[in-house]
């Protein structure tokens, strides 16, 4: 995820740019830059770090005169956070200047044959892909050039570009990353989303996939991706900025837990190639993989949670043993690491001050170390020997949950490979895992839906004093993920359990009325589990089920029931945490808590 | 542990007997028996099974005749429950018959050095020791005899004696299991505890160590351990029935928590021979314990615990990797077993069905399976390849406290094994650790003395909503313990966390007055835990902290602190545990719970 503003018209262009690239910062924040466009030339300033190192450098914005321009804040993917890999990026005769938010999915293939006809590339990123690519299709028509690329590319973007030789335009161009368009300032200008323009127009024209924008100074032209002229209609926003920035969501958990469904496409898309799974960035040989004999997961919070689910879904199916450890715990403890141990560490911002020792540890035992992060060019990013990015964008609630998924599908991908290398599961169950992980997004929207539907049941569990979750294998580990989100932002104490460990002890707190949820999605142990559940029934609980479609018995068992659609078992997490997290939303909503920001709580821990 | 009852007088022995055992029945039930003196014959009728076998067998003892006997109710140490095994047990020619308490350390070099004298032995159990050894030295003094064998013996007994010769008294005497005598129905009677003879008199003798009681029909006398007399006073009871059936104490819970340094000795002590540790039932070579690769740990509630702890021990003393698992989780999950896997699993009653199916679950998978168990004869100490007892007798309140402190002292005892063949401790340390053992009871005895204080602090906190429990390392799992004693049986919903991941969520839920206890005994973690300690105080918390004396530091972080003496590192958890056990114990006592039997919680957990 990344922020673009572009601006054409009346006014100078980069004080614009400044100001719409700040309300998108939420979108990222680890580089900007701009290109303007300014007597005959294009100039390019770019930065690492926030948005106020950029402005600072160009005195927000004044030194740099001139009516067009485009600008950039930056979430790194390709390429880790530098001046270098900011954007713009522009062709080497710098007469075409791109900014990119997105993932070109055959970057290095499209590098490969740009490389093999003479282009020198200079960034690591995928965006220069773009410039160098626009270039290479240029013969004075840029709505050609666009048209020509939009059937080269894979994977998501939403462009904006100026050509040096025609000033008087600029273009903009969008595939599955938002991209608007609305009028402002005396002239017209684009934004990734609604807050970069409301302070100029509440009527925004909302471009859709494919579609091309050609922006002067007062005109706004669509074309398809055929470069056939289209008429649009602009909308009405009726949001506030609050709102707005917050992409009409109450908050921005409510916000990432819709951006679900893309974060997890994000995550698997660029990894699937010719139905084979391939991880540019995990710099391991199969020889490697075949060697690897135990693996050792560290993380802290929800990321060792996704842990928990991995330490099942590898030791099923690549049959590898998996330990998994909070990682304030094993660093201290001075763990037992063999010849070929893989120590993995899962961290959202690659910054966890814990995970990231143990990572250190971890190396200094002679342990090879893989970083699962979220933020390139991150701390862990850098350190580890392999990594694999989730492509979640940034994340600003505290509370994670777009993350959290991302994570999850990172995990199961690397579970695929690994067994694949390893010879555990054959060509067909990896064919069919691919078609189940490419109906995640889908499934994740449809649960979505059920928002309104568990507000009503959470408005009845608003006074609760505990609440408690419990599962069996796998959905042990989404009941801990669903117990830390409800308590993290609604201050309820809740706890999840084993199931089966219930019995020993903790069943003593179940009294008249204790609200239990209850995870079943693995069809062996659905028994088992409604005995629990009645168990706990028996001594007056309210048992709510989350469970796999067509489980009728869980009926019998359950007070309230929540049916999550049929999925391949390992990946029944993805699916299973989307109600959970809609519930733990609700309560808190109910209850008047903040949050985006509960108390005592920060968004990267990078304390011990 | 067992119940032993001895009568003399003018009534029939039999119903005396059985009447006295059914007292007594919490001492031991597995198994029971009688002796009875009649007609120039001693009559022996014995049964595996509760008394009630024994009373049916006997027709309330009306079929047995004699106004002389012995009876006994039992929990096995040595040989299985079984007819055979059952007391009272007798010399070849039948003419000495004993019941006995306790466990004879050195009754396998007797056993041998008898059997070379020419003795048969028919049971499997160590009491039969006595009855030959008794036969040996008995040449018509009975007193004689008895002194003998006190010079013999090593270990702890209450002993119960019939002559066949002397059938006007018989004769009683005790080292470190409880005895007392008393006057009873035209008679004179012995027990192991009050109970058995409220009904006949308030006027007991406490037998000491090492003394002897000589009983006749009109007549106690008490001799010292070289045959001289003494004279002893009775003392009066004033206790009732259900008072004294728990030692004067209010629960049996408290009551078991102050037999713990006696659970802990029991279970140590037979195992140190000559500055070495030996584990006669574990049933493994040297060169086995040398191959283990992976030790897989299994258990349910507190056993779990205790796992946890004997992973620190294992990993950081012998250098065995650990991994800990509850038992209904991994009999479900497909677990790893490679070879060299040891699996032990540890179960109080031996019977735990979740555990006992992990047991077989795991012999399946070939791996070999150590019990850790206080029943002798369990299922699980059946099926299992190897044995470790924990001595702690039968346990009656559900929330164990005796037990677990046993199950710690049985797994640092096997670490201690395991390390020294391996080879990664030296004699040295050995010594030392041996000698930190033989401290404990002491110093548990002294930390019980605390329960006051904890009275006084526990009043606070009755009518908490929720209570947290923090540590890192082997404090983790020491909280761990702590938070389910106070759950169980308090009902306040408390909840243990490793201490560095308390940041990651959970300390949403800290607000002003929340209390914290924070265990903290291992010193290289006192920074950081200082450090936790201050982050929930800094939000209001009010932190007791449970530490080792010396350590200062702690009291700048904690509103209140308890400190425990010094010992090994290792051994840490069963000194810490004391005042969290007075701690659970005050606050359930206080909120008028039902201690000993907690709302929905069974003793032993045989459904799964």
């Amino acid at each position: 995820m990344c922020g673009i503003v572009g601006y054409i018209g009346e006014q100078q262009a980069a004080p614009i740019l400044l100001d719409g690239l700040e309300k998108l910062e939420y979108r990222g924040y680890d580089s900007a830059g701009m290109a303007i466009y300014n007597e005959g030339k294009i100039e390019v300033v770019k930065s690492k770090g926030r948005l106020k190192v950029l402005s600072e450098l160009t005195h927000e914005g004044a030194l740099l005169p001139g009516n067009l321009g485009v600008g950039h804040t930056r979430w790194a993917t390709h390429g880790a956070p530098s001046d270098l890999n900011a954007h713009p990026h522009e062709n080497t005769e710098e007469t075409i200047a791109v900014v990119h938010n997105g993932i070109i999915e055959n970057y290095l293939k499209l590098r490969e044959r740009l490389e093999g006809k003479g282009y020198r590339f200079i960034s690591d990123t995928d965006t220069e892909v773009v410039a160098h690519l626009l270039d290479y299709y240029y013969k004075g028509d840029p709505l050609e050039a666009i048209t020509r690329i939009i059937h080269r590319v894979e994977g998501s973007y939403a462009l904006g570009i100026i050509f040096k030789e025609h000033p008087e335009e600029f273009y903009a161009v969008r595939k599955d990353s938002p991209l608007i368009a609305g009028h402002a300032q005396g002239g017209n200008i684009i934004a990734s989303d609604v807050p970069a323009v409301l302070k100029y127009t509440r009527d925004v024209y909302f471009i859709e996939n494919e579609e091309i924008a050609r922006l002067r100074k007062n005109d706004i032209s669509f074309f398809n991706s055929d470069g056939e002229p289209l008429t649009k209609m602009s909308k009405k926003i009726d949001w506030d900025v609050d709102a707005a920035e917050k992409g009409g969501y109450e908050h921005f958990m409510l916000k990432e837990m819709y951006e679900q469904p893309k974060a997890i496409t994000d995550t698997f898309s660029p990894r699937l190639k010719d139905g084979m799974i391939e991880i540019e960035e995990l710099n391991m040989t199969e020889e490697e993989i075949k060697s690897i004999q135990k693996i050792m997961i560290v993380a802290c919070g929800s990321a060792y949670h996704t842990g928990m689910t991995a330490k099942y879904v590898f030791e099923e199916m690549a049959r590898i043993p998996v330990e998994v450890d909070v990682a304030s715990e094993f660093r201290y403890r001075n763990p037992i690491i063999t010849d070929n141990t893989l120590v993995m560490v899962i961290s959202q911002s690659g910054e966890t001050a814990d995970t990231l020792a143990a990572l250190r540890e971890a190396k200094e035992r002679g342990a090879k170390v893989l970083g699962v992060v979220n933020v390139v060019g991150s701390s862990i990013a850098r350190e580890a020997d392999g990594v694999m990015y989730t492509w979640a964008g940034p994340e600003i609630a505290v509370a994670t949950t777009k993350a959290y998924s991302a994570q999850l599908i990172a995990l199961y991908l690397l579970a695929m490979k690994m067994s694949q290398v390893r010879g555990t599961i054959d060509a067909d169950q990896l064919t069919g895992m691919i078609e189940d992980l490419k109906s995640l997004p889908t499934q994740v929207e449809m649960l979505l839906e059920n928002k309104k539907k568990i507000q009503k049941f959470a408005n009845r569990y608003q006074a609760a004093e505990q609440i408690f979750f419990i599962g069996r294998g796998i959905d042990y580990a989404i009941s801990q993920e669903g117990s830390l989100k409800l308590k993290e932002i609604s201050y309820i104490h809740s706890e999840a359990y084993a199931a089966g460990e219930l019995k020993h002890g903790t069943i003593s707190l179940v009294e008249e009325g204790t609200l239990v949820v209850s995870v079943l999605t693995q069809e062996p142990l659905y028994k088992k589990m409604i005995s629990n559940m009645e168990e706990v029934r028996t001594r007056g609980a309210f048992v709510m089920a989350v469970t796999v479609e067509g489980n009728l018995e869980a009926e019998k068992a359950a007070d309230y029931v929540l049916y999550i659609p049929k999925t391949n078992e390992y990946f029944m997490n993805s699916l299973a945490i989307i109600p959970l997290q809609l519930f733990a939303y609700e309560i808190a909503v109910g209850r008047g808590c903040d949050v985006d920001k509960p108390r005592n709580l920060a968004k990267s821990v990078t304390v011990e």
